[in-house]
């Protein structure tokens, strides 16, 4: 069928096509069919029906339209075409049967390359999360992840990697992690995310300090020369699978143990890591509350690992209270550079910082058996790893001369006071991070909370509970009311609520 | 937020709008979520994320404009909103939990609503797929359908109707049906299809006669007169959930049997049927290729029918070749017309027909029990069928003095010719429907397939296995082309294919 041209100037993220009602049913095809553009080297599209567009007359997306040429054509030649092997395979895992490396090669391959539709995404996260994957799917998928993205080869080895399954606020400690084990002559090439529905992610803090933007080549060249960057993952094309899937997974709250798995062990696999040490917040309130759970996931992990050609260990960590005591960037930042300036800080940085630190300095035969711990304090006092940041803040493009007074939190403050005596009996990770975010986190670097009181603590009526900082006074307004009018902490004795006896008329 | 109104003039099907993916950043949404429009009777829209957009305004497909008022405000305040509960309980059917009514409801009257997105929608049909349903959530599911569309009330009862499965092309059958049992007494307004894979559906085949598009309203009207309707169900707001399953089935070729079950008898439901008669084509090439497989279909149907208080009969009927000896809309109106006119034509139709008409007769009351056949072919001889259904004919809006002699198939004509003498041993339903197809079927009403041998019959070299006729020369070419270049019919003793030596340079 020859229909005239209507350019969209849309993107649609893939390449699709706009028929009118009428010409699908005259072509045969329905909604999410495709069609081959003939002449045009044979380009497959994914077709939408609709009256938007005229009778005789095709829309096309402006992916599309970039791919027929320079100036789009008047004129395209449509024909029907089947849909990818990989709706089949899907179809198969539907049916409760295994697939093969090549088949879940040709799945990932088609969902890198937008040949996949929503539908068809959902249907393959959603069978995942029904019937789960073996050992070898699980394997195949990690592989076929890296290899359908970028790859980073480094040419002197090891190359040590951290991760964290995440799910605990204030968790700044790649900030020291990362310069102490570079400072210890092992290569360290960290890449990270922005916080989404989070108060800061690792990315976001260093942005705070130096650009975080590198393609995979320059991450390779900075890493080489000091040892170690801190950079935003999604400024590569490292695994890019795990982006889409995500699309899918995310509006269905869903996270299949299968995709958690290979999406964490490709990207350490696509930067060549030979040791990864993860780290698996525990407790109420985070992604993995029980240590059962904790400790199948670090098997899983483990296994996947070896089968990779990667050594990998699992630190469950306490994940129940935030990590220090600052949670959104600037806030963050200070306190993880106070730390390394001047050895001054929370006891749950310094520790879990040092002991996750300590694991991969044993891995890469930095440190002996049991000596690694003590080599990361080390590493802390003598300033080497401040030294260390410094080198790689520079190597980013940031200012090495920074200092944690430098980093200012936001001019607009208030505190959320204590209503009554007495200890700190809850603490409410998601309501601090909810407070953050409505102050301004992530987007507004001095936005965050500063907690005056930790779980267990002793407080006295009035004393703030929390100081919460923004650059904007409307979003201070907001987040303190929010704070008030539900405590994110709550204080043995304090009355929780008042029930008033209402007469009705 | 507040943000600056960019009216897309573009329709989503759903309430869409398009957030720029800094904002999207800031308010701490993700594609897939939603927000509500305040200060416009917060009404809930999807979110997509892009760079379309610039930051700091939102872009607003056509129908959440309309919905904004007659002129798009200037700007609009967004808050993030949570998803819909129905997004919940897909997951917990994820899970394995069984779903109550209530939950299964407030799932179809969201998709209903378009406030599902397509992940969500996919979701639902795979896990229905995967996990199926109980008999009481497909009961719950089938009511959902019926209440969440318009349903029409008769007067009197009782309330008959008729459905096929489908999967067996020139099953024209509806065309006898509905007049002989109309023609006793009996009311029966069917809804019906359009092909869209097919090479006729019933409604194309009744559009060549007379209108076939009616609201509820007008279909209770002229039944209530004549007796009887064919119209196409694509016009009416009956069961709408249906609609949209497909939209997420058919990209995954999927049929959940929950759904399958459930589209089917709430389409019977929301027009008041009392007795329903449900024709399953079985054998090689159709939906149901074995009778034990035939029976199961015919055991649920017959149980959420006593469910929803309806009686149904199945009747397992012969698929693995075409009723008659047509297919497509003029060649099988004619030959159906024929049939009324003057008792000449296939036995197949004749039998399937009076067959399903007469397990009607005797399920309404008209016929004594195994008599419903004879009285079948007795309406039939005596021309009260014909008359019956050049009344409906009228009261549709055609011309009730239509005579098989005046359908034309169309002009342009050519013959596939036997290759060999012999028996016709295979006979491929599906190739004849794809040539069909190809001729213009069913867009152009006189293109189609004239079947001059069928399976077991008898044919010289040089004779006519099939006649193609097309409305369109171009049409006929492709169509010849295609059947010569792969023979739907094969011929005892014919050559498959010459392989010949042949020498690579």
């Amino acid at each position: 069928m020859e229909l005239k041209v209507q350019p969209l100037q849309i993107k649609a993220g893939k390449y699709k096509v706009v028929l009118n009602t009428e010409d699908a049913r005259e072509l045969g095809v329905h909604a999410g069919d495709r069609v081959q553009l003939k002449d045009h080297s044979y380009l497959t599209a994914i077709v939408e029906t609709g009256d938007m567009i005229p009778a005789g007359t095709v829309g096309v997306y402006q992916e599309c339209c970039e791919k027929l040429g320079k100036v789009c054509p008047l004129t395209i030649k449509l024909v029907p075409t089947s849909r990818p092997n990989s709706v089949g395979f899907i179809k198969k895992m539907m049916d409760r049967q295994k697939l093969t490396q090549e088949e879940i090669y040709q799945i990932i391959q088609d969902m890198v390359r937008e040949n996949l539709t929503e539908i068809e995404l959902a249907a393959f996260v959603t069978t995942s999360y029904i019937h789960g994957m073996t050992s070898d799917e699980v394997e195949w998928l990690t592989r076929a992840m890296i290899d359908t993205g970028e790859k980073i080869e480094f040419d002197t080895h090891p190359i040590m990697d951290k991760h964290s399954i995440g799910g605990v606020p204030g968790n700044k400690i790649s900030l020291l992690v990362v310069p102490i084990v570079a400072a210890n002559g092992l290569l360290i090439p960290k890449t990270s995310s922005r916080a989404i529905t989070g108060a800061a992610g690792t990315a976001d803090l260093m942005e705070v300090l130096a650009p975080v933007e590198f393609t995979a080549e320059e991450i390779k060249t900075i890493t080489e020369k000091v040892g170690g960057v801190i950079t935003w993952g999604g400024a590569t094309n490292i695994a890019p699978a795990d982006d889409r899937l995500i699309r899918a997974e995310y509006p269905l709250s869903i996270d299949p143990r299968s995709q958690l798995l290979a999406s964490i062990m490709a990207k350490k696999g696509a930067v060549g890591a030979d040791c990864v040490v993860i780290d698996i917040p525990t407790g109420i309130g985070t992604k993995v509350p029980t240590m059962d759970e904790g400790k199948k996931l670090a098997r899983d992990l483990i296994e996947l690992g070896e089968r990779l050609g990667m050594k990998v260990e699992c630190a469950m960590t306490y994940g129940a209270s935030p990590v220090g005591r600052t949670v959104g960037p600037a806030l963050e930042v200070r306190e993880a550079l106070k730390v390394l300036e001047t050895m001054q800080g929370p006891n749950s940085l310094i520790e879990k910082s040092t002991g996750l630190a300590g694991i991969l300095l044993e891995m890469g035969g930095a440190a002996a058996r049991d000596h690694g711990k003590e080599l990361a304090m080390e590493t802390l006092r003598s300033g080497k790893a401040l030294n260390k940041l410094k080198e790689i803040i520079e190597a980013q493009g940031g200012n090495p001369n920074v200092t944690h007074t430098d980093i200012n939190p936001g001019e607009h403050r208030a505190e959320l006071a204590a209503p009554a005596d007495g200890y700190v009996i809850e603490f409410n990770n998601k309501r601090i991070v909810e407070i953050a975010r409505l102050a301004g986190a992530p987007t507004d670097d001095g936005a965050g909370v500063w907690i005056n009181k930790k779980k267990g603590e002793i407080v006295k009526r009035g004393e703030p509970l929390i100081t919460i900082f923004a650059d904007k006074g409307w979003k201070l307004t907001n987040a303190i009311k929010n704070a008030e009018s539900d405590y994110p902490i709550i204080v043995e004795g304090m009355l929780l609520e008042r029930v008033q006896s209402v007469r009705v008329i």
